[in-house]
């Protein structure tokens, strides 16, 4: 791993973001728990993430569902055939490898979606070893990503933990649209834990075998979609972009809405990209150059997809471009799946034509977006910051009494318990000012109050902007509705007063 | 069932609040899906509770770990050997069944923590035979709860899905203990999944296999604890108790803070089942007579638990008193099962002094509080109301236009898009007003808004409570801040101004 993940993991355990499951016991691959810092911005960036997504419809709609399935809606939906990927194991050592992997450690190209055939053609031609103990390669077999859960007394109830959270979505998607209004589009939002029995988890947090996810699935009719939505609207936006055929050479470049829709891309689909891209750079604060749409060719691309472009944001902790979430256009092969195993009409009706809706989904790897965010935001060189939107920060506020004396602890005593209440604050009194701002730096804290001498005499207090370092003065009687301006983007900084100076 | 669990249930399918999962493949037995008002309704009970169990203290955090626990971990923990259940299995139809429900059902009679020979013994008394053919039961034997996962390509890893968030906590304490304040008291709470492969789910969404979890694990000094606790602040409370000698005949008692000390319990432990009826009573607003604390006999208490009292609310659909959380304490049980079988020293230093912290647990099922405050708030009759607290309605505000005609609707829904950045607000202008009235009140909507002739001459509208279905006329520009003081609790409806009459 670059250098740059190591500094990240270390802030993370030292501080407590995250951190490699069940430690005691000599750890567990592919796990990760979230310790109290990373357990807040996580939460914090889910609300974000429902308010920004479920805000893009008035029938968009969070449901949640069981993370266990039973078999016959995996097999509907292919999952129990299709989701594979290629294991090589050695038959001298036993260690097993994904085949994909293997290739890519010595050509250093990818390999996704060859098959067991072609893998094993390739070991042949490279005459490839165990990396492990140089013994024999055995041959390539396909691998159920999923795993297996017996439910009932004998475990005679063949299921899976869910290796998405999109199935729960279409088996419910019928109940829901009679519970509600009958109308499309209808969005379908998730926010919940899945699961994948990665051959080789590696890359830290990157390949996880129980991950969270957070999607919105929606449904539309296809011979409509494209006219209800306000495309006009985004035309001006440039959507940085690799395709399939370049993304080797290019990073990303700038493409028109109408470009796109001219390459090929449904405007829907365009138009959803324009709505994903403004929720990374405008939401989330991420740097225009450093996020792109990267499209998979077919032999990439999840079986269900049609169109398929990842999202992607530039991390040097994990050496480039990584997927952190995508945008799918699943048709209706999902819900044509479940309706022809469980022999039931998914279709509705819309102006009386029966229509089976088409799916959109824009899906979201939590634990990945969580990682981009300390990546793109983590700074060292003179002081250490960690600059994520202060709405998603783990704490939003510390008070600090300027000395531990006079009556300054017992005033930020009493102001950090009138806060604590609506706001994540946290009291500090121990070690030099400098230093208690360079703590709070470190994970992100956006804001700092600190009562000094002047507090004593009037009743202000210091407030401190983490990313410019500036302070303002300010009626300590205020701060509430100041900081919760400042947390909700309501208010800048800049504009609350004449900054003070301060040692 | 009773018939008032049926009449939840239909509104809970009718409207969307939760429903049996995977109906499209005829069901799965013990699991439950949360439809659009359910989810809504669960995220804000968490968000409740989070701010509530984090607020008692300076040094109580979220963190969040792995819903998979390698075997080792719940080895320690005596879960392996100890989390069972005693199955009976039919020897003729091969029907499964928990043995104490076996007993239970012909009885009338709890017979929880019996062991396989004493069943065995109960059942050659009675002469039980199969309830379903009539056949001849088979011996009883104990069955592990918890649902194996194989880790690894070839499943290799053993691990199971936890049967209790608890258990990553533990495993988590001594990282968390050293990344923060290195401070006792110390607590650490999830909200998460947890699993149980029950051998026969009933009772609807009371036994489920797949369910969520909110617990608070304090670890703290058993040597201090209690002096640390401002249990002086609370002596005046009366808490509602039934010991476990009387819970057949008594529904509940009323006894202070100091009965219960002198009756045995450790203060800390009353001190804190009087924070947990506040939470009840007040943040919940659960009818006093309702609730309970019921002690559990030393046969009856999880094998880990040294005092134990469910924490129970009664409902008529389930029968009476159903557990919907517990007050635990635990002891040094699990971190010390821990430190032995990972042979690493999980003591912190405490003064100097080597302490092996003690832990309460305060351990709540969410859905089946949710299903408390559907039981306890739903009411029929003249008309149909959910009475929950409006914090947690999955809709805060309907608005609607009066009349489908002049400039109402487009007002309507100008004020509906303003509100709907920053509450659940749901817009109808379908049927006539009262009907939309009793469609909001039906799923718990504390306000409506309505546009009206008046409001296009002078922009004001009226807004509706749920409750006394009263009506204050409000300028329109005021009611974001209104809504947000009346949901907040800052506000009470009363308070607003003259109440208007409507038809």
């Amino acid at each position: 791993m670059p250098s740059r993940y190591d500094e990240l993991m270390s802030l993370s355990l030292r501080r407590g973001f995250l951190w490699p499951a069940v430690d005691l016991y000599g750890g567990f691959a592919g796990f990760y728990d979230y310790a109290h810092l990373g357990a807040r911005l996580k939460r914090k960036w889910e609300d974000l993430w429902l308010s920004y997504f479920l805000g893009l419809g008035d029938n968009y709609h969070l449901i949640d569902t069981t993370t266990v399935l039973p078999e016959a809606s995996l097999k509907a939906s292919g999952h129990v055939d299709h989701f594979t990927d290629v294991l090589v194991a050695c038959t001298k050592c036993g260690e097993s490898y994904r085949g994909d992997h293997l290739l890519e450690a010595v050509t250093h190209q990818e390999h996704e979606g060859l098959g067991p055939a072609e893998i094993d053609a390739k070991i042949r031609e490279l005459k490839l070893r165990c990396p492990k103990c140089k013994g024999t390669l055995g041959p390539a077999r396909a691998f159920n990503m999923m795993f297996p859960v017996g439910v009932g007394p004998l475990g005679q109830d063949r299921a899976y933990l869910r290796p998405e959270t999109a199935q729960g979505v279409y088996l419910n998607f019928k109940r829901e649209f009679e519970a509600l209004r009958r109308k499309l589009p209808l969005g379908l939002a998730i926010v919940g834990r899945a699961y994948r029995n990665e051959i080789s988890p590696r890359q830290g947090t990157y390949r996880m075998r129980e991950f969270l996810q957070a999607e919105l699935q929606i449904f539309f009719d296809p011979a409509t979609f494209d006219g209800e939505l306000p495309i006009d609207t985004v035309r001006e936006e440039r959507l940085r972009v690799a395709f399939a055929t370049e993304k080797a050479e290019a990073t990303a470049t700038d493409h028109t809405v109408d470009a796109l829709i001219r390459h090929g891309l449904p405007p829907f689909y365009v138009y959803h990209m324009v709505l994903v891209q403004r929720f990374y750079l405008d939401a989330l604060g991420f740097p225009r150059d450093r996020f792109r749409f990267a499209e998979l060719d077919e032999r990439e691309r999840a079986f269900y997809n049609k169109v398929h472009f990842d999202i992607q944001v530039q991390q040097a902790s994990l050496g480039g471009y990584k997927e952190v979430g995508g945008v799918h256009y699943r048709t209706d092969h999902d819900l044509s799946g479940h309706a022809a195993l469980s022999k039931t009409d998914l279709s509705v009706l819309v102006d009386d034509r029966k229509v089976v809706p088409h799916v959109l989904e824009l899906s979201f790897g939590v634990d990945r977006n969580l990682w981009a965010l300390l990546d793109t935001g983590f700074r060292t060189g003179e002081r250490a910051v960690l600059q994520i939107p202060p709405a998603l920060a783990p704490i939003s506020i510390g008070v600090f009494p300027l000395l531990s004396r006079d009556a300054m602890p017992a005033r930020a005593d009493a102001l950090y318990r009138e806060l604590r209440g609506r706001f994540n604050a946290f009291y500090d009194e121990g070690g030099s000012i400098g230093r208690r701002y360079a703590r709070m730096d470190e994970i992100g804290t956006p804001f700092c109050a600190t009562i000094d001498h002047t507090t004593l005499a009037d009743d202000t207090v210091t407030l401190r902007e983490r990313d410019s370092t500036g302070q303002v003065r300010l009626p300590g009687g205020g701060l509430p509705e100041v900081l919760r301006d400042l947390l909700d983007g309501r208010v800048r900084f800049a504009d609350l007063g004449t900054p003070v100076t301060r040692p």
